[in-house]
């Protein structure tokens, strides 16, 4: 029959949760299933760190093992994997840990390494990938994207984005039901996820419809936040309306790039800033100033890790991604992240790539300035329509006594 | 060719939303469409103040103008009719709003009022009960149950718990898959609705299963909180395990029955404190005292406005009594609220019964002592046989361009 499979693979997360990152996942195995190059898919447990401290999994024999396991993973959220915050050394300095990967993809006859993360995760794919080829190693080192911060260049947008802008975008349109009901002032701030980047946080335009006008203001990092300005959009609004509904990044900052979170931003092991409390700024800010009822909702962790809100556009991208990776790694790509290219919007249409890697690693795609309105307080349509197609269709979870079924994950525990 | 329908009905709805609250709505439209007795129905904008400001919309008329309007105000989240936080006085000492209501009742030929709501609700049925009873008004007066705190007398539970419960469940389900992803120590404090009463928090129990045991912890109003026990009970699972999940009511207070929560307490129209920073509070204490990573996410209003996780059947009910509401007010039935009655458990089975309604107005219901283990930091088995059938099924959901469709509430704005 096909050929005899010999060669092996390893595929890690790593990173943030997404809802659609297990999808990626299930399309690698289901790739390997129908290459003729691949026989063993094993599982790094915990990213680049299950490699290096002898974690793997045997997927293979896992998915085996459990029933509709490639349909249930796809649904599951999270990181069946498990994930980790590591960077790799510049192989200049210290060459050991690298060493110590492809040895083991050695002795495993490993001919292919799958990552499957953020900007941060790239760069572990670009250090390996130069490693590899400065050792003339045959290994296919392929990225597969995945953020709900939408922010990695080339791709027209990123898995995991488009589930993260579903559930916002819904909660959105529940918490302006939820503040409808009162008939006294009212202000409403909604805190979203977002550290450089406000894609996430425009999603909650996708709410309004045809009775509602909420969010009635929006506030990207992408724009210099003026405290000023804020509470007069607001002020303003209040002349006309009863119940104002704010979004805001996390991220925001003011015009001398500080963050407008309460708390003093610590840095995680890649530098970037951990930000809370930007909502709760905002609404002492408009208690004190306004001194109308004010409450803030920080959408928090939900955002990236509600699987029962996902986009089934994402999931099937995400799960697309995962097994085009397999046959790019057959035809012997490498330091490559997959790409998505938008070719017609109406119908929505993408095209898959491999780009390199080089172009993407460690760099960050903010929303463009002309899609944002000119007072830097709402979206434009153009916004609205790049990111409509992302948010499509909803996937069938299976359910078990009341709550949804998803992938046991006692490996991690 | 029934007896010729003269009569008319007023509906309203009070208090908090819930995912439910537009099901009962929907029963008791659907309830005068079935009825012999009545012609149209008339809602009541904002509660009570509605009658008072003369704000009536006819539900008759809109539920035929707009397509499935039943169906989709069943699965439409918070409150169609609105809201308020209106106390009417006693009417001994201040009588005028209830000749104002009973006047409208009578001109506009109004022979029955339905309030769907909470404590606080059932507080203005029996006023209105009474002030009816002794002027020989023949209006029928009834409360229609709502709350997501599950704190309400003499019914098994309330119509909108099921669906929060749910929620809350699916909630620290996605929180567990995100949290268990990194191999570093940590604690998430998961903070939950609930002033009084811990049936909600409770809830979040129902997202163990086979591979996960969160959460951990679970700290209700019932039992009085101990810093010091908390620590320890932190402390010591810390020892065998990474991850440390906790569920809080925003409401626990300490042996002397001061809230943990940040926040001065501030009373609101009927005396109730506000609360809020509970989580944040044991965050701190966590970060302080025992040097972990840790992390609290407050589920803040979507546990009770987040239609796209209710429970089949906590609709179904509170469609049912919706629709029995209006056979009780041709029966004759008034000053009552409608109880739901466990009389099977396997298979879950309830009976709807019209009870009294100065047994259950201003009074509250906690979960009883037995149903917490003795150390008071879980519940027992019993009390999760009591939730789980509250949170089965779940409804068809309409979506359009990747949001769910519900009914459009423009006469609010």
């Amino acid at each position: 029959m096909g050929k005899s499979k010999k060669k092996n693979c390893i595929v890690a997360q790593s990173g943030g949760p997404t809802a659609a990152i297990n999808a990626s996942l299930a399309g690698v195995i289901q790739g390997v299933f129908c290459s003729e190059s691949f026989q063993t898919i094993y599982g790094s447990i915990n990213g680049i760190l299950g490699i290096l401290n002898g974690r793997l999994m045997d997927l293979t024999k896992r998915s085996k093992e459990l029933p509709h396991f490639i349909e249930t993973l796809k649904t599951s959220p999270s990181m069946y994997l498990g994930s980790c915050r590591y960077k790799l050394p510049d192989y200049k300095e210290d060459s050991e840990p690298y060493q110590q990967i492809f040895q083991l993809f050695d002795t495993m006859n490993v001919q292919a390494f799958f990552y499957i993360g953020g900007n941060d995760s790239m760069d572990t794919v670009m250090k390996l990938g130069h490693y590899g080829k400065q050792i003339g190693s045959p290994v296919s080192i392929i990225g597969i994207p995945k953020t709900i911060d939408n922010d990695l260049c080339v791709t027209d947008h990123t898995p995991g984005y488009g589930s993260a802008a579903k559930f916002v975008a819904s909660s959105l349109l529940e918490i302006a039901h939820d503040t409808f009901i009162y008939a006294v002032k009212s202000v409403t701030i909604v805190e979203i996820m977002g550290r450089d980047a406000g894609w996430l946080t425009a999603a909650a335009a996708l709410a309004r419809n045809n009775y509602n006008a909420a969010p009635h203001l929006i506030y990207l990092p992408e724009v210099p936040f003026s405290k000023e300005t804020f509470l007069e959009d607001v002020r303003h609004l209040l002349t006309t309306r009863n119940n104002v509904i704010v979004a805001v990044s996390e991220g925001i900052r003011d015009a001398d790039g500080h963050y407008i979170s309460a708390t003093n931003a610590a840095a995680d092991t890649f530098g970037h800033s951990q930000l809370s409390g930007t909502g709760k700024v905002l609404e002492h800010m408009v208690k004190k100033q306004l001194g109308v009822k004010v409450r803030s909702i920080e959408l928090n962790v939900l955002q990236r890790c509600s699987s029962h809100t996902a986009s089934l556009t994402d999931l099937n991208e995400s799960f697309q991604l995962g097994c085009k990776a397999v046959e790019g790694a057959e035809q012997g790509q490498t330091m490559c992240m997959l790409t998505l290219h938008r070719t017609s919007q109406n119908p929505y249409c993408v095209n898959v790539h491999f780009s390199p890697v080089d172009n993407i690693a460690n760099q960050s795609k903010s929303i463009p300035r002309e899609w944002i309105n000119k007072t830097g307080n709402d979206v434009t349509p153009q916004l609205l329509d790049y990111m409509r197609p992302l948010i499509q269709g909803e996937p069938a979870l299976q359910y078990q006594d009341g709550l949804p079924v998803y992938l046991p994950i006692d490996h991690l525990l």
